[in-house]
């Protein structure tokens, strides 16, 4: 018996324990799941014989060393900036790690002794990092094995709510993270490349420069640029691609609204409010226009900044107008506004997510200039198995039997951007019905 | 002979040690002046028989301490940053320390060593933060003696060029920190108070909030909010008066077209341009619109930020459409941009600079509603003598004398919010022609 540890329960690690579980007869394995809260580790695995559970203490390096110097693997479902104290253990121990997240700028700095240890980190192994990267590198291999020219790629990702349980004039509820929500781009600039230039976006612009996604038989999306999409030319191996950029699908409608808010300052996170459980969302409104009463604020906003009906309606809904009361001790105005959000885009114990990822490619082969779409759409089965947890939980729970079967030799830090991974978890993946929907075009 | 220790001699400077100097035979001082480029301190004592100059290393604890133990009191001209070091090695020394600078957080931590060693920290001796204060509180208590209700206090200030050498379109120029010059207001949220309601400006907002200013002889101004207003309730003892706030002066159209800058990204300090030295003016703010070609950027900004014809023709003369490289080897937007205007906004050697204030109280007395504006311009003398260096070494060189000959019996942290140090000072300041102008009337 082989075994697997798996740090960190929560609601992404649901489909990777079942997955384990599912093959931990054929392939033999054991999975310990540690979480902070041992209830939360014992209802993802159901107490199934081949399981174990504990009460995981993440920051506690003797506890955390010592359990993964027993286990075969190690699979990181611990908040992002956990990952490196995890990785330096393993390193330590000689027991390769798998991650769903971004490989930090501090994780690099193991590299070198990743390799020299013989230790695989893999990273970037769920979904926005993750699939994207293997159904996008899929197609760019087969373009360039077929002598293609890359003139254009884009690619957006997207955790929404599916359309039967889409029921508020925002088309979003909270299927993830609720601070990540708040702070979709805060704090930073997006960079892209445009027909061979850099482009930049502030977040104050961010939610302006909406690029509209049509979906066959899904219906339309906003798509707004993610972060760093330039350091994606060297990963991809397009160095010389004109067109670079990756970002964040909405709902068509969301972004404009949205921006209403970040124009305000609703979501700033860089100062805490006076009391602001004295005060109500009319007036923390009001606070950021120059207004002579707070009774004006609703067509103070409308004029302000110029805003449509149909965007409006949604701020009215969602309640920033309101005489309530903002329902947090201490905090700041983004901090305020995640409350509100968790209250007012509240997932129903019967509504289903949905994971939405749609990739643009366009092409000189032949003579011809060819745009391709791709796209994948995955609905939730339950509140248990999301679509946010079967996306981030399978390709990892696939990749975990692959490393543990000695199935991929590598050692230091990886992506999968490399057929030897993204073949087979693609593969695995369609058993499951996640799976890519092309189309091609001459243009 | 009593000994003064002047550390720093940057452009503030000048004056300070220039006042020490004339004082110096009267009050029985010697001034000795650090700076890192021990020429620049001698170029500020000019050799002056009181004065002695000697290179300064202020991050060397040894010598910092060395020095300032061998001191009667410290005036700190140093970077602001450096001032709880210095605050430290004087409580340590019990040597009384006076700084242009705001009061940090840090600084205020050292509030009850201070006391108990009997040490004065006198901070925020200078202008904006300085005469400022002492002007206002000198009105403040005047009014709050006549049982004067103050209903309102707006206060401003700008470093600015003087009339006779305004011949730019920005009616800017560089007259003090350049790299403060393009981060004004960036990376926090600007607060204060109206008609007893909390007010908050995001950076993105802050130069679109403009308050008009006309001031007798000189012409109209845009005032815009300063960081943090809100804390001065307290320092001004203010604390139920409904409208507080305090900002910056630029000539009238300034603001307009800086917004430009701030609502394009130019200002953006977050992130750094790849090669910045292989792209021209025009490609950097190309790179932040969404353009197809480079060729349409002058019409891209006008269009886009919906931009008039005045602004316009600020934002050619600039430069930010030439096709002049960036001209840095490496760094943020903001870091090319402060090149750019450390360029264009020169102060010509036969340039006089211009100090601004402004302040409007409206207040209730005696069943009348009252407002009062008070301001003060005061005009460079020379490039040497600036209005920036009298307003920030005249009073700081005052208070020294003031403390020195014990006419200061106070520990612990203050500001020159008391009539003890304002009076004295004010008066003295009127002998250099820095005086206030009043004007009432009723509303």
């Amino acid at each position: 018996m082989k075994k697997i540890l798996v740090l960190g329960a929560g609601r992404s690690s649901t489909d990777l324990i079942h997955y384990l579980i599912s093959v931990s007869e054929e392939k033999k394995i054991k999975i310990r799941v540690g979480d902070i809260d041992i209830e939360m580790a014992r209802q993802r695995t159901g107490n199934h014989p081949a399981t174990e559970c504990f009460a995981l203490n993440a920051s506690d390096d003797e506890q955390r060393r010592n359990e993964i110097s027993q286990a075969d693997l190690v699979i990181s479902m611990l908040p992002a900036l956990m990952h490196v104290a995890v990785a330096k253990d393993c390193i330590a121990a000689g027991k390769n790690v798998i991650t769903p997240s971004y490989v930090s700028d501090e994780m690099w700095t193991l590299e070198a002794e990743a390799k020299s240890k013989g230790v695989l980190l893999l990273n970037e192994m769920g979904v926005d990092p993750g699939i994207d990267h293997m159904s996008a590198m899929k197609i760019i291999h087969h373009l360039e094995s077929l002598g293609a020219v890359i003139e254009s790629f884009e690619s957006f990702t997207g955790g929404l709510i599916a359309p039967e349980s889409d029921d508020n004039p925002w088309n979003y509820k909270i299927t993830w993270n609720p601070r990540n929500v708040v702070l979709a781009g805060y704090g930073g600039t997006a960079k892209y490349q445009q027909d061979g230039e850099l482009k930049f976006i502030p977040y104050h612009r961010l939610f302006e420069r909406i690029i509209p996604i049509n979906i066959d038989r899904y219906g339309s999306f906003d798509g707004y640029a993610n972060r760093d999409s330039l350091k994606y030319r060297k990963i991809y191996g397009l160095e010389n691609i004109p067109t670079l950029l990756r970002g964040t699908l909405r709902r068509n409608g969301f972004c404009k609204a949205w921006n209403v808010l970040v124009q305000l300052g609703l979501t700033d996170d860089s100062f805490e409010i006076e009391n602001p459980n004295n005060i109500t969302w009319r007036q923390l409104t009001a606070s950021f226009l120059n207004l002579k009463s707070t009774d004006d604020v609703v067509n103070g906003v409308r004029n302000d900044l110029n805003v449509d009906a149909v965007s409006m309606e949604k701020l009215v809904w969602l309640g920033i107008f309101s005489d309530e009361k903002l329902d947090i001790e201490k905090g700041t105005p983004a901090v305020a506004l995640q409350k509100l959000i968790e209250k007012k885009w509240i997932l129903d114990s019967n509504d289903k997510d949905m994971l939405v990822m749609w990739h643009r490619f366009r092409y000189q082969l032949n003579g011809k200039r060819i745009e391709l779409q791709s796209s994948m759409v995955d609905i939730g089965l339950s509140q248990m198995n999301t679509a946010m947890s079967r996306t981030v939980g399978l390709p990892i729970g696939i990749a975990a039997i692959m490393v543990l079967e000695g199935k991929l030799k590598l050692t230091g830090i990886h992506m999968p951007v490399i057929p030897e991974i993204y073949i087979p978890v693609l593969n695995e993946l369609e058993k499951f019905n996640i799976r890519f929907v092309e189309t091609t075009m001459e243009l």
